[in-house]
């Protein structure tokens, strides 16, 4: 017989049962009319992922439950894999059903339940202990999901049981190693057990993590016969008789580091747009290179017709800052405002009196301006229902080199997690597809410009060795001497900056949130306290 | 024989491994001095609780067994009782050691390990499954770790293996129920385990946690012979002959819920400016009760002569909040300054000319005034190195009934958990105490003086019914349709104020930690989506 398969790489929303269900629905009929006998959803479809504490409630649960019963009647016409919460005798699980007939066929709770980095599943769910084959269209479907596949277990499981394909469906959220990684794993299972996977990977973003989609089918032998498109909605197909498979798809256009990076950032900045309700963005442009790409990000993401660049000049802003900053707007043609925070800058210290010191280039007085700036662009962003995004990059937000209520004002922090040396080359890389960052902003020295002829390096190590220290501290939690014996920063200087990051906890705590694109990022991923004696 | 046994209840400082084992060797020669032939310290008291990712840390680890040796030296004196994480075969356990005559005596492994509320303990530790009995001074010690004690297994496990009394160690959250609660499961547990317990908790706060003492031995019957002070280190004794235990202390005067709220808030100030090296604070107070009782609790925590109330008045403050907040300093004999806001807001709006509504009741306007007494005191909190307070309490967080940036900032915020109508409970109780608010604070209609005659309850329901929803809602988990059917408000009020609740996530997810004195704390303990279509 031969049977084909449509792999679903839906955008879900978490919380939004009914229109998650909705997008089901609409997706099987799609897939029916193109004569597919089997779809397949990824996993917690139902309720998005991760739906966090809305687990804890019982009302939610019920929402799952009768869109369950929707999917089941659409099973008449299409065998349906979807994954979703189920509570059942006070425990819930992380569950797939197969769907069939109008009927609920078979039922797999997770075995491998993720308790670390941004995953909490413990938290949540039971985990379940058994195999589970379904035998439909010449097939013995083994079922798994997500972790499942990064674990020994559950596939040689399923291979003993008598699958002779395995299908996982996943909610996995991306960072810029995990697409090899990915890959990787999937074929190391395939040591253990010898079986065609064909694995369905969610696409959107959610809060802080983004779903890559890039859906994969990868034949007995480990040979990707099928990649869906990166950080895009849509079906694709294959073909099976028996365990041989083959694509229906075209071959994707190459995709490379930076690309989907930059997707996914864009990405990210399009659903926290979309799922928040606003309709456009505000970013503060300063003539440096983070407010640059923040800015074309936004572009790219909402269309520059919902952007608005805000130029915010001191007495310290450069010309060549304004220059530079009017020169990126009119390329990118988005409309832009210019309001001096001067007068604003006056009358705090002016009120403030001799409670402020008559230093203006004390911290204080550079706190100040940046929250002059705070302040005037949320009060456009309250004006105009846009989101103000934030332009700090991780490096920064490391060791704190950014004031609260100032420059990390905003709703969304979009290079949260994009070290500096790597804003260099995502300017570089967007560049390349089509100028819209001066050159100048790519190469000048960073400045924050809250004090005379100041620059980022007065007060940091140069960027690349500070991020190489900070990526081996936060991301390859090696220690202080681990790093001083690689030899490529100075002892005194590491010590400096890994104080620095530890001092900016608190700073980090109210910062907005951002899309996590390393395998450590700030927010719920890096659980670190604010008190603490370590360091 | 007669045995003589110190409970430890002492303030470890997370991270700060070497400072808490001087604390430890310091205590011990206390205790002996005092006679006492074992020591008794708290849960992870060698790490400091919760450690959180710290844990991740090869360094952290090496500190922890370095530091371990020294306690090891120690014990040939008196016998000690520690909990310390205990990295392993690449395992990491919430360990307990029994150390004695210079040796490492016992090792037990906490068995249940919670991972709900605040708690991420299956994200770092392995769980033990062994029972550990401790034969030394005529007894037979089952030594326990927090949790062990909240479920069945581990006291029936050491009762069937032969002890006569358990010793648990406790770093045990503080919520206003837990000190009946605990009782109650010690009791519980006795059912099962008909045993004489000796529970030493730790005392201190940590971020969001707060950790009350009040260490407790309970006899055989049930009867609690010993109950340490609340909020505060020390040693206290017990006697032991065989399993009669005999309190070696006077008992302690008692204490209420309306005290034991209002002193985990004071020593949460205190100590998170203590541990975060703020030697003062600043209060902006507007002639409310929540600023009211926040400068109190400051001036309580650290000494009137060490804070600053600061007043600042705009066009929409009434003549009785300035006088009422210049009341309350001449009460408390604490500092004050007053700045107004007027010159600031003025070049804020002239700022921004025709990008800003004429109407200045718009909630841009009332941002924008907020907003600028946030500047204002983050200016002189940076200039004076004292920490900002935040005053807003949990029935505004829930709502959103805040301003990002404005009153929102500040780097603690003490009252984030403490609903409205308690608001008013501890004024009146700290005013019974010695008279510190002014009567008329507490009896006058909230506002928050943004816009002309405004009060709280023109967009609150009246904040007793706003209480027992939201309450109902997020620590009860209860649904619409139940909280609906229990009829104090209408269904209309509850969604509205539900909708609020998930509405206002973006201003919490950027709001200064504060102490959980609830079930359900705003913070680590609440983790809920901000983008979501459940509501």
């Amino acid at each position: 017989m031969n049977t084909k398969i449509a792999l679903a790489q839906v955008n879900f929303f978490v919380g939004d049962v009914d229109g998650n269900a909705d997008k089901m629905v609409y997706y099987a009929g799609q897939a029916r009319s193109e004569k597919a006998q089997l779809i397949v959803f990824s996993e917690l479809a139902l309720s998005g992922y991760p739906p966090e504490d809305l687990l804890f409630r019982e009302s939610f649960h019920q929402k799952v439950k009768t869109a369950l019963q929707r999917l089941v009647a659409t099973s008449a016409d299409i065998d349906i894999i979807l994954g979703a919460p189920w509570l059942d005798n006070n425990a819930v699980y992380n569950a797939l059903f197969y769907l069939s007939e109008g009927k609920i066929l078979a039922y797999y709770a997770k075995q491998c339940l993720p308790n670390y980095g941004v995953f909490d599943e413990k938290r949540y769910f039971t985990p379940g202990d058994k195999a589970c084959i379904v035998h439909r269209h010449d097939l013995a479907m083994g079922l798994v999901v997500c972790e499942d596949l990064w674990h020994s277990g559950p596939a040689t499981q399923a291979f003993s049981a008598g699958a002779d394909c395995l299908i996982s469906i996943n909610a996995s959220p991306y960072d810029h190693y995990k697409p090899t990684q990915r890959l990787d794993i999937l074929r190391q299972r395939q040591l253990e057990a010898p079986l065609p996977i064909i694995y369905v990977q969610s696409v959107g973003a959610q809060d802080e993590c983004v779903f890559d989609g890039g859906s994969l089918v990868l034949n007995q032998k480990g040979d990707v016969i099928l990649e869906a498109p990166y950080f895009k909605e849509g079906l694709s197909y294959i073909k099976c008789q028996g365990q041989k498979f083959t694509s229906l798809e075209k071959k994707i256009t190459a995709v490379t580091e930076e690309s989907l990076i930059y997707d996914a950032l864009r990405f990210g900045v399009v659903d926290y747009a979309e799922k928040n309700n606003f309709h456009g963005a505000l970013v503060g442009l300063s003539g440096g290179i983070d407010s640059a790409l923040t800015l074309t990000l936004a572009c790219d993401a909402l269309g520059c017709d919902h952007v608005e660049a805000v130029l915010l000049p001191s007495r310290h802003t450069s010309v060549e800052s304004m220059d530079l900053a009017l020169e990126q707007v009119r390329l990118l043609g988005v409309k832009h405002s210019i309001f001096s925070i001067e007068p604003t800058y006056e009358a705090l210290i002016s009120t403030l009196g001799d409670r402020l010191s008559k230093d203006e280039t004390d911290l204080p007085h550079q706190n100040v301006q940046a929250r002059a700036r705070g302040v005037l662009l949320m009060a456009l962003a309250n004006q105009t229902g846009k989101i103000l995004l934030t332009t700090g990059n991780k490096s920064e937000m490391a060791v704190g080199y950014a004031t609260l209520y100032g420059d990390m004002a905003g709703g969304f922090a979009v290079l949260k997690d994009v070290y500096k040396t790597w804003v260099y080359r995502l300017s570089r890389y967007r560049n390349k597809q089509q100028y819209a960052i001066p050159e100048k902003v790519i190469t000048r020295a960073p400045s924050a410009e809250l004090a005379p002829g100041q620059t980022d390096q007065d007060s940091l190590p140069p960027y690349d060795v500070l991020d190489r220290i900070l990526e081996a501290y936060i991301e390859g939690e090696k220690s202080i001497a681990d790093i001083a014996a690689s030899g490529f920063a100075s002892l005194d200087d590491i010590k400096r900056v890994i104080k620095m990051l530890y001092r900016a906890e608190y700073k980090r705590r109210q910062s907005a949130p951002g899309i996590k694109i390393t395998t450590c990022a700030f927010g719920r991923e890096r659980r670190y306290p604010i008190s603490q004696g370590f360091v």
